[in-house]
């Protein structure tokens, strides 16, 4: 399962993204006036291989939703039963993503990677789920490891159904799940070696005594691990949204798909994706920084600057929709804009003499 | 003219904005966690008066052009006759402004308030230029203080011409005009008080001698000022697109009209038409932070937080187009997301006690 996910996820050329800088800087506006629109767009020409054949309106918004058996511990200010009506709210279109989904005038799915309770069917879930709920990582393996490749599986059938469905040029992807700040606080500090009180956060809005907690949780998880390889912390600290969103995402870079990342949970799937296939952050476009402390540190770890900078911390692919609009706009920046030559219009070096 | 502009600017009301923020803090979301996006939302309420009728879908991009005598000291990367080239850019639909215009479905209207060169007519441009071009303001009067009312009126006429083609239910404002920086900069030294060198900037990309010629510009123009009324500054170093964005801001703020800024220029408009009319700040939506340094100064005086920080410098507002979709947002969360009792979600004061 995994080497065949591996199988063709190739680094982008940096010989293509060096003609991409070069036309951008051609266009008709002062040079590196459109600031990290440029690089995004930079980064959408290396991902196509070329100018983008265009503009990235076929969206899918995937969400992928998984209980964790922490929360038990008090790590959240919502109780588990929330993950699924979060969910109702989305497959019934009254939540923040849908709003913003409409704004995108992208398609929403959510899939079940592993909510605690059944879920009623809808045409817009994807019901994958390979168990009701992680147990609880800070007293044992969140997931068994040999649960691992099934749930990269779902991963793979959630990209693939969503694609057969709507064939899509971009897939922009989130979270639900209470406590899965916790477990992707977890990751990003078992990746990246920085200590849990650093990377922690309130999540949906802890209480400092809640705060504690999740620290604590973080660290008894993370006191098991040995080796920090990806397979161990997903199987120690991670989720089954977190593990099958990294599977989705290794489906969208083996298709050279831009893969817009939300919030801290995503990110720490992306740390997963990366050590799978590293070639895989080459695909991923940072949505935005979320007030989550971890969220920075992991998205440093992953080369990637963020778009937006709202102050953002409720996942459920609300930044990543947010941003979407932005890659549009570099890709059509790159595909529309006239060069100063194609336009006739007088360049910097053309001005005359300083009149003084 | 101004009294008559002036009347009818009432501030927003807070008790608007205080119910604004009780149902945003209701809706199904963790408390605050869609950050800034709910200030945007909070502000919108209290624009329309309550929950805004619509998402701000019929949008309206103006950018208004001029040119600037200093442009003769080079305190420009450019030549002033790219000022009527970028015009036919953005009238032919090649340029940055035209790419971000398809994204958020705006239509675009250029408006000379006082460019050099003549312009051949076209559908899109409303020709009400003043003058053709300001004089340069290092030396004398960059606009006779007789003319202002003039140039207010051009921006009143522009706006009135572009509601009665295609009413709009927000309008983006945007500039061209080669030295207009140099203006801008002047203008927000003048009312805030600040030191020019803290507020240059290198605009379209000048060099340290072209930096320094700005500065020794901006100076020289401010040092004809007594009062530092906003007559005198926008006559002694204001410029014909820049006074006439004020005149467009006041009419847009009588109608209860939201008013998104694009840069440094346009924010230097914005200080003209609140010395004018206090109230039309509270009609004010900052779309972005330009790379100037004076922009960030000035929105501060104005107590605006910008939404986007891509470190854009472009103008001819690209910025406030790629804003249009976060208001969009803003409207559509306060419109369409359900309340946690609406949904039947269990809220953060519904969890049961803690299992440890």
């Amino acid at each position: 399962m995994i080497a065949e996910l591996r199988e063709g996820i190739v680094p982008t050329d940096p010989a293509i993204a060096v003609a991409a800088r070069q036309r951008i800087d051609a266009l008709t506006k002062p040079l590196g006036s459109l600031g990290r629109l440029e690089d995004l767009g930079v980064r959408l020409c290396a991902i196509a291989g070329g100018i983008p054949p265009h503009a990235y309106e076929r969206r899918t918004i995937l969400i992928g939703a998984g209980d964790h058996g922490v929360a038990a511990d008090g790590v959240s200010a919502y109780p588990s039963e929330v993950t699924a009506q979060m969910i109702a709210g989305f497959l019934g279109g009254s939540a923040a993503i849908n709003a913003f989904a409409r704004v995108a005038r992208a398609e929403v799915y959510v899939a079940n990677f592993g909510v605690r309770e059944p879920l009623a069917p809808h045409p817009r879930l994807l019901d994958l789920n390979v168990g009701y709920g992680t147990a609880n990582l800070a007293r044992r393996s969140a997931i068994p490891r040999g649960d691992l490749d099934e749930v990269l599986a779902a991963g793979v059938a959630a990209f693939d159904e969503c694609y057969a469905r709507a064939p899509f040029e971009i897939i922009a992807l989130g979270e639900m799940g209470i406590g899965n700040s916790t477990s992707a606080a977890a990751l990003v500090a078992g990746f990246t070696g920085e200590p849990p009180a650093r990377i922690v956060g309130r999540g949906t809005g802890v209480d400092d005594d809640g705060l504690a907690r999740k620290t604590a949780a973080i660290e008894a998880g993370l006191a098991r691990c040995r080796d920090f390889t990806w397979d161990e912390l997903a199987s120690e600290v991670g989720g089954y949204e977190i593990v099958a969103l990294a599977g989705v995402m290794l489906c969208a870079a083996r298709k050279r798909i831009p893969i817009v990342l939300d919030g801290a949970i995503v990110t720490a799937a992306a740390l997963i994706a990366v050590r799978i296939a590293p070639a895989t952050v080459d695909y991923c476009i940072a949505a935005h920084r979320s007030r989550e402390p971890g969220h920075a540190i992991a998205l440093a770890s992953l080369g990637l600057a963020p778009l937006l900078d709202l102050d953002l911390r409720l996942g459920e692919a609300s930044g990543a929709a947010l941003a979407l609009p932005l890659v549009e706009s570099a890709a059509r920046m790159v595909r529309e804009m006239k060069t100063f030559a194609e336009a006739g219009v007088a360049t910097a070096e053309t001005r005359g003499p300083v009149e003084t």
